[in-house]
């Protein structure tokens, strides 16, 4: 029941550990930085903080791709900037789908006017490089290839690399969901040969979530220009967007920046920076080693092969007599600790344990396995 | 010239007087609220506040519209949302223009593959009704009208009612620009019977840009659920949203909110509810009158006529012979000081000084006042 309107007062959230499949656990200094005076959109100390941002960025992703930028809006409206400004209506495009976000790829595909020839693997495996060649064979019409680097939903981590080789080799640019990856894994979006790619700013970068950062190919850059028709969405459209992030002093105007948003980003961007890239993934993989011989002495097993294992999110199954939604209230009541809910084919039968940026770290691993261990006793 | 990223520190922006078309001044309580502990984005509290997040805009809109929410993006993405669930291919809208605004509003039906009719009014001007009487008059297949009630390039306000009203008359339903009246002006959502609003979080409501809080009627709704083409945005489709904000408690994951500028949407919405939105209209129009009176003694002449002057949004002649962007700069630099430019028509003829929710108060006004006067000396 909601309450009347006048008994409404300051929201005062209690502090949880943010286990789950995003958002994560936030830097502290991120969550501090987000508290700054608020500049206006076209300020210079502005300016000059979102071409930090684009530096930054561009070390994340691996990259020296000039368009490299965080679209002002969550990581689904990032997925839709690539769909949006790449593909054209009557377009052949590949989707591989081995999860929730495969499918959401499809959605955007056909509500471009485009085909999608869906290439499908079953959840927790990754995308099969054998069937995208089939599908590439088959469709030598087609003109993209598009999949999920690393799949939320099951913790299962595909070949980027293979996968965008193979979409070259037939003449395929590559559209790649990197929401969970990014910071996590290695992700080298220019050894790799990627050419759209976006994230989201509340996974491994333990930043809060609404702001996706997306890097473009000069291939992708090219096709863009050689559009035959208007981007579908005007508030998408990166050639408009361009103009507003461009580096050259005169800032077009396009839409106002969610200014506060893009310190915090900035700051948690610094953060991996400071603690080099290699050393983030390096302390995903020990942290998740860590954390699954806590579950092996639970019994608890992985959703997902052994190799193909994401670090970062880790899906497991929930123990047989365990009551789901059961285990994680207690654990959000009692530990003001949240884990994730199976989503999909996966809801009710797994649970998703996340180790992302700053909450891969010991004491949120202890703090988990104390608690499930006291759950399921 | 960009510093090595390697020199690259902590973001620190200087706190400087907001008086340009937005962002506005931020509460401080605002400010504060977002670096509170970031939740889950399905956690219980936060679904919660949600709720609480509802009811403050349905005050703030004056409406009882269930389907009253935030759009996880800036405005221009409020706009296209209301856009592309309203309109579908091969309609026609008739589109008021008076600014920079209703053309935005043009790239959007158009976008969509519907057919704009132009309405076209002097920037500084107020939507004409006899104009929209005549398009509806011509245009018997039209079945929107769109319109600007209050232009952020110009500083007019148009008659949202009367305009409303003679779309009802036709058979249409209005989608309405609140961006910069919400909060500042008169807007009666429920009472003048509008149908699909927008707005943004970072002008009257004070709060920090990023969000776009709309509503929608009951007959928007039908319209909605008649549409015989899916929504062309998948982030954009409110079928999809409406589910993730409902108060039913089973909340179907869409996107990841943006869960801290949401605490500040909440606190922003809260301050506006306790000092009384009637309240907050006058302080809106005696400020105005404040700055207006120094103007005067300053020789500044409006853009605006008088009856249609928004209060918030003050365009002003630039003097002849000064020097624009030379007095913006000078404001900048010593007083921290920031008032808008002009913005298509009238760049590098009018400045654009905002009077927006916390920011329309005695010492801004004196501050501005001063420092134009030392400028202009």
């Amino acid at each position: 029941m909601a309450r009347a309107i006048s008994d409404i007062q300051s929201f005062q959230p209690v502090a949880r550990t943010l286990m789950g499949p995003g958002p994560s656990d936030i830097y502290p200094s991120v969550l501090q930085s987000l508290s700054k005076p608020t500049l206006g959109h076209l300020d210079p100390l502005f300016i000059g903080m979102m071409d930090e941002v684009k530096q930054l960025l561009q070390y994340a992703f691996q990259t020296e791709n000039p368009f490299t930028i965080a679209v002002s809006a969550p990581g689904s409206a990032g997925m839709e900037a690539c769909f949006v400004n790449l593909v054209e209506p009557g377009d052949t495009v590949i989707v591989c789908r081995n999860g929730v976000f495969g499918d959401r790829m499809r959605e955007n595909v056909e509500r471009c006017g485009a085909h999608a020839v869906m290439v499908d693997d079953a959840w927790g495996d990754p995308v099969n490089p054998e069937k995208v060649e089939a599908a590439l064979k088959a469709h030598p019409e087609a003109s993209i290839v598009a999949f999920v680097h690393a799949e939320t939903s099951t913790g299962a981590c595909s070949d980027a690399q293979a996968l965008a080789t193979l979409a070259r080799e037939h003449g395929c640019l590559t559209i790649v969901d990197a929401v969970t990856s990014l910071g996590g894994v290695p992700l080298k979006v220019d050894e790799w040969q990627l050419d759209a790619v976006y994230s989201g700013s509340q996974k491994c970068l333990s930043c809060v979530p609404g702001l996706s950062p997306v890097t473009f190919s000069p291939r992708a850059i090219e096709k863009m220009q050689a559009r035959t028709h208007k981007v579908q969405s005007w508030f998408l459209d990166q050639s408009l967007v361009l103009g507003y992030w461009s580096g050259d002093g005169k800032r077009s105007y396009h839409h106002t920046a969610p200014v506060n948003s893009l310190y915090a980003l900035h700051e948690a961007l610094l953060r991996l920076y400071q603690e080099g890239i290699e050393n983030a993934w390096q302390r995903h993989r020990t942290m998740h080693q860590r954390l699954k011989a806590g579950l092996d002495n639970l019994g608890i097993g992985f959703v997902v092969d052994e190799p193909y294992r994401l670090p970062q999110l880790n899906a497991v199954y929930i123990p047989e007599g365990v009551d789901d939604a059961a285990v994680r209230q207690h654990l959000l009541n009692t530990y003001n600790l949240e884990i994730g809910a199976g989503l999909g084919d996966l809801a009710g039968k797994a649970w998703r344990i996340g180790l992302m940026g700053y909450g891969a770290r010991d004491e949120n691993i202890a703090l988990c396995l104390k608690a499930l261990e006291e759950a399921l006793r």
